[in-house]
């Protein structure tokens, strides 16, 4: 709530702070997502049965923990090609972490109502397909926000390759927005296509390296 | 309880380890935000209604997350001025760190309270903003602490100055002193006030930059 | 999900940021456990009697504290050796993490069901050896990519240095393996053995070292 | 508990992996103790004076996040003496942070039976004295190892001022075992006493600073 610091003091354009911080958000809530787990009930089924029958609750985590990591991955990525700060850079990246801190809420939510089907798990497929696809406008955002004649990146790409750039960056979100959609003909379809989804763009990325 | 080494070694003025375990702090506290957060009631209403049912949570989710996203661009901000480190330095921070960390309870007050109104709510809210305002106390004696004299910065500012810049930081405590006021009021409102003044602050730095 | 910076930016292969990452995810998870123990019923036995009789859950969290941090410390010395880094590198750390940010969960099915033998006591003591078996398994498959033919170290070994290398990374899987095995004649005793060949592996190594 | 990478790599005797891990042990273990903080029942009281009533987690809280605070600071300046490492240093730190990732549970455990008094509140308090006492002597035995003979220090120290140091640095070890007999006396002052304790300890550096 103290802006003087700002004003006192060189600006530092460094983008080392943001990463770091980035870095340990992404670390924190990858690690968290296990807290929502809960124990089988043992009662009705026995240990094994029972985690068999909350299946829910691991696929939500198994396709959160990917797509974090996937997240982490790119966040790191970008952030070789960006060699400057600003503050719309901070902002942008503060609603990135505010979706990705997010996350485990709408995991829990799936992880509860997937297994009943009907409109419960539509509903909350849909809030966690839409968590992604926030987060995935907000990487848009970033990207867009650096690359726009050469803002924070070492050498301006031509129009074109610009244009292009953010138009690659982009098809996260046309996914992750189709998904919403998916979500209210089949809430397992849509959990099923996002793991997919990580799946292949870690392949992808292996492939491409 | 041991303070042996401090006696042992030469004093280690370097502000680096100060900053890496503020921002362990505050990227772990705005982080664990999330675990505060409660699955709606679908029994009573479907998931999306009772989502909305919550929003206070979400209100108090959303408010803090940005503020602690504020405080640790603002610590960075004041610690590329501040280039020596001393204990006093260090019990400051400490305390800083304190409101930080305790920061989830409160909202998590809030998150419960704010619906009912009455007392509850401007009681909850009360706490918060009380919360907020010793964090700022705190951010303003680092400041006035690291400033006064030239003592931890690498030129000392003219006296004039000197003490512009401590008033400059104490407008946070101001600000979120009334805020305890206005609780009383409208806890609603305070909330509202706090949010945007978060807002704001992201937003004239975006600016100022 | 959004590949376009990976191809933009030339590739950095650095390992510098995986280990960060993971250093995190190690420091956190280890953290974590405590949330998982649960206050003694001391209605009917009082603090300490309560607390001996909760003894699993500190059985468990002692077995796995240790276990992360033998984890880390393996983690760091292999790479000590790893000098660049790839993307199917990226993808087996990841698979490394999972296990680990997820160890959590059956160090908590322990806590609950050690106690009550039978099996259930067998069927959580085999799903945290099976967590640790998997971890074993991502371990192995990190060093053997990375040492095959010197991919991602400093020199190639020899043919038969590779392979005994491989060999002796491979022991762990071995071991945990067999106690998912052990675990349905004793849970207790599997799990007696995994916190044994922990503290053996961390004085080993300090003989070792 | 793959030992291979440890024989296969030259030894990497840097403190600064130790450091880093260790630090983010202490910045999550300070920023979890938040989570064992429950809501006050405001159907008999209302907000204030519920939290008044629930004055037990507060001082459990406070004191445990003073304790952590000088046992990072404590830590670091060990560390700035210490510039070697082994695997014995390795292992005995990793005691320490395993006393100091617990720690949340005794203070869970006073803030439950703090205020009921009598046998639960004493052995509640005991149990926390004695986690503090096992912490103090971690550090103990981490110093100790460090500077038999200038073993991991930068120059021996003389014999005499060596074990001067070294009782310096058991100071903590005696008041912390002397607080576990208090408990029996009153629970609630030798939680007072660590409090105090903790604050002079963090004065008392910065008077030698």
């Amino acid at each position: 709530m103290t802006s003087g610091a700002a004003t006192e003091t060189a600006p530092d354009n460094d983008t080392g702070r943001i990463e770091a911080f980035s870095d340990g958000v992404f670390a924190i809530a990858v690690t968290l997502l296990v807290l929502e787990l809960k124990l089988p009930d043992t009662k009705k089924y026995g240990v094994w049965t029972g985690l068999l029958h909350e299946w829910p609750q691991f696929a939500a985590y198994l396709t959160s923990f990917f797509i974090i990591g996937i997240m982490w991955a790119n966040h790191h990525s970008m952030f070789t090609s960006i060699v400057r700060s600003d503050r719309v850079l901070l902002f942008l990246n503060l609603l990135l972490l505010l979706w990705t801190t997010l996350l485990p809420f709408p995991t829990h939510l799936v992880a509860e109502y997937l297994r009943d089907g009907g409109a419960d798990a539509a509903q909350a497929e849909a809030v966690y397909s839409g968590t992604l696809t926030l987060s995935a406008i907000a990487f848009s955002l970033i990207w867009a926000h650096a690359v726009r004649g050469g803002r924070l990146i070492a050498a301006p790409l031509g129009r074109r390759e610009e244009w292009r750039s953010i138009a690659r960056f982009s098809m996260g979100t046309v996914f992750y927005a189709a998904t919403i959609g998916i979500s209210f003909l089949s809430a397992g379809a849509a959990l099923a296509i996002q793991f997919a989804l990580a799946l292949y763009y870690l392949f992808e990325q292996v492939r491409s390296a």
